[in-house]
């Protein structure tokens, strides 16, 4: 008889006498795990979060050799914050509504118990000794952190040995590449990640994970590395989109926000499920580089949409929007001048010193760093500020713009995926789902729907509402 | 017979039969010690920047034991990199400006060759391993890192041992404490500065020296300690204005401004004087606090400008301009919730971990920061932007701002003086300078200048004018 992991709810790998088997992803019924509703339990006490993480920690003992997606772990710590959030929930006085939530957290942030590796030669052992922001008020809040995971190097060169969640053939996507690895396997239900490229949304999409991108700012990055800081984003990765959303919200509102910028606004819940009127659907430069079936399977699903009653508004219909897709060609030039200019420091230092530990994109970064002008990166930012507006301009005719998070689902071979439905999200500032929705081949396959600056918490009404209309059998 | 220092042109303490007497600061004659007016010397041989050096250092060896400005040294490297920038200039092929300059570090600021500990008893000896991306690119241009400067506790907290360039027995007001002594008393041409509250312009005002904290954002924090980030800016003290223009321009064009702002326009060398038609006379929260004499001084101040042909209007005359001096006391109030809930990382993960280790103010306002709500901040940054677009609407009337940097000259007692002339120009982003143009009692008394968000080059050749139009004698 098949058997699945007790309780757990991860369907990616059976034993069948023994042998392990791929289970395909199907969004209606593959089902990752999730927190939030346990929370009922821990306070009646049928469960504990004691009792969860070890549930956690069977699977990762399970997946983990095979997923590669922790660098390290920091497990005693773990097990003494799962009994401090037990007790907390036996005394019906929990922190907040992530006490005792495991989670993993990308390897580019400081933590006092591990060291931060950033997937570098360059760094390897380095300890920071304290917390970054985001650790610091996950632990206070009474959340557990399980360990570090696997990033390309400094978040964008080299990847690492992390493996997708349901083909360990595939790339589990990047630079979040363990994060999106630990969710997609249901080793733990909430992963911090962070983007410039696509890279929270991507290995959301290639792992089946929910993921919010939030809108720039909204999420403190203090203590992280100086990933190109005008465009780098905390995200997280979760197992259901209630889960991803009460983590970032209340992470943005303790933590508070990159300093100048407002906390996400909107509660810890999530909210009634909002049918959109009309969305606009976004090419970008993504769709030349997007193959037939995958074309077809998001086509097939906006079709859907559309029998559902939205209005689905394309280029061809609306010179706006197509000047708008115009804009999206052009960002990615604007993008690679930005975080060129943004590793002058620290990358030509690293550089400078230690040449022999840099992969070749790092290294070719900080060389290509020394030549962009100041004014080259002026130009840029103003470039970006417009376009910023113009996406804001869209407000009044769409409720959210829809499009893939990428070309098809994760590639074998290629490293980490293609992220060129990532760089718009990040480049203009708004927050962006993936919402795995959609399958291919027995993978998953992301849909991105992005909203508009500082209005995330309607974008996960929007969210909500796309789960029941893409899932339930037509009418 | 008197002997002043040889060449160094520090005039604020001279030996007479071996007894130190203090000498009193008049701004037509106190000149303090210069770099780029030097150039020409090590360009012909008759200088060279490691004698220049050898120079500072017999000047550290005879101040430094009363000043007290210096935390550690790196001279080893620093004789290193004045005998490579030597070199440079016999080949005649010198790297930039700064090539050769020496200059004092900040000690917020990491450095590959010094612990940085931030006037903090919990980071006594903390060593970060690398540098700072204004070390760093200071090291690249050739300039020359003596070493770093007595910093008040977390820029912020408690004082520490740095004493007043012109009285020992007077505080050189902080949080850049001792880069303003190092400056003041001629151990360097340029230090660096952060300001948050006035702690870049007050410690130049109290020590003779010429500040300019730019406008927000146009210098890289990056590798520095947090402090609230969205109203701390990296600020340059320097013997004249040419030198600390040149450096802070130099500074933004090659480290890059904070990401996502752009770098300081201008060019690298003192812009032509220029005579402003009309100047707003700001009394500010300080006015009220400003005793008659420092009043008086400063009254004659802007009667010799009209004078000269400039239109002086005060609040009196302006209702905008009233309005505008009630935004500057509310604004006292916003810049405090902005600095303590900034203040939730790191400083309430210090006080968590090591409260013992910490001052009064700062374990304060680590428990102050739990109390300032996320809506709180927010209203708080809509306020000063708000404040913003009201301070940019002046630019239609005046040329500029013109007010104090202090309540008085340096006082005894108080550990670092009266911030309340500072907070002006750090919440409102814009640039501001200090012209040590002023006396009272023989001690320094500074000018604050406030020019337009982005236009620092204008406020440079402003400051220009006002050294003409205020040391010259009456026509």
């Amino acid at each position: 008889m098949p058997r699945a992991h007790p309780g757990l709810g991860w369907q990616n790998r059976i034993d069948i006498g023994g042998r392990a088997m791929k289970i395909e992803y199907r969004p209606a019924s593959s089902k990752l795990l999730t927190f939030y509703d346990k929370i009922p339990a821990f306070l009646d006490g049928s469960d504990t979060p004691r009792t969860y993480l070890e549930r956690c920690l069977e699977t990762v003992a399970a997946r983990e050799p095979d997923m590669k997606a922790f660098v390290t772990f920091s497990l005693d710590r773990a097990r003494a914050a799962a009994d401090a959030a037990t007790k907390r929930y036996k005394d019906k006085q929990p922190l907040c509504p992530l006490d005792g939530m495991p989670y993993a957290m990308k390897d580019v942030f400081e933590t006092e118990d591990m060291p931060m590796q950033l997937g570098s030669r360059l760094f390897e052992g380095y300890q920071a000794g304290w917390d970054a922001a985001c650790v610091y008020f996950l632990r206070r809040g009474g959340a557990v952190m399980i360990g570090k995971t696997v990033t390309t190097e400094f978040a964008f060169g080299e990847p690492g040995p992390a493996r997708n969640a349901w083909d360990t053939d595939r790339t589990p996507g990047g630079s979040s590449s363990g994060s999106g690895a630990a969710v997609g396997s249901s080793m733990v239900p909430v992963a911090t990640g962070t983007q410039v490229r696509g890279s929270v949304l991507r290995p959301a999409c290639f792992n089946g994970a929910w993921a919010i991108k939030p809108s720039f700012g909204s999420m403190n990055l203090g203590g992280g590395f100086p990933s190109p800081p005008s465009v780098c984003h905390l995200g997280i990765l979760g197992g259901s989109l209630a889960d991803t959303w009460i983590s970032a919200w209340w992470l943005s509102q303790n933590s508070g926000a990159v300093p100048g910028h407002p906390s996400l606004k909107g509660e810890a819940a999530l909210p009634k499920a909002r049918k959109p009127a009309r969305l606009a659907r976004i090419e970008s430069a993504g769709w030349a580089e997007t193959p037939e079936p995958t074309r077809a399977i998001f086509d097939d699903m906006t079709a859907k949409l559309a029998r559902r009653g939205v209005e689905i508004v394309g280029r061809a219909d609306d010179p706006e929007l197509d000047a708008y897709e115009q804009d999206l060609i052009t960002l990615r030039e604007i993008m690679e001048v930005t975080l060129t200019f943004e590793g002058r420091w620290p990358l030509m230092m690293y550089a400078d010193r230690s040449p022999d530990l840099l992969g070749d994109r790092v290294f070719n970064r900080a060389k290509a760093a020394n030549d962009v002008t100041p004014l080259q990166y002026e130009e840029a930012l103003e470039w970006s500020a417009g376009a910023r507006r113009r996406h804001e301009a869209l407000a009044t005719k769409y409720d959210a713009l829809i499009t893939l998070n990428a070309t098809g689902p994760a590639p074998e071979g290629m490293p980490v995926g293609n992220a060129v439905y990532g760089e718009q999200s990040s480049v203009l500032g708004v927050p962006a789902l993936n919402a795995p929705l959609l399958a291919q081949d027995g993978m998953p396959l992301g849909i991105q729907l992005l909203g508009y600056f500082r209005r995330d918490y309607d974008l996960i009404a929007l969210g909500h509402w796309m789960i029941h209309a893409i899932l339930r059998e037509e009418d």
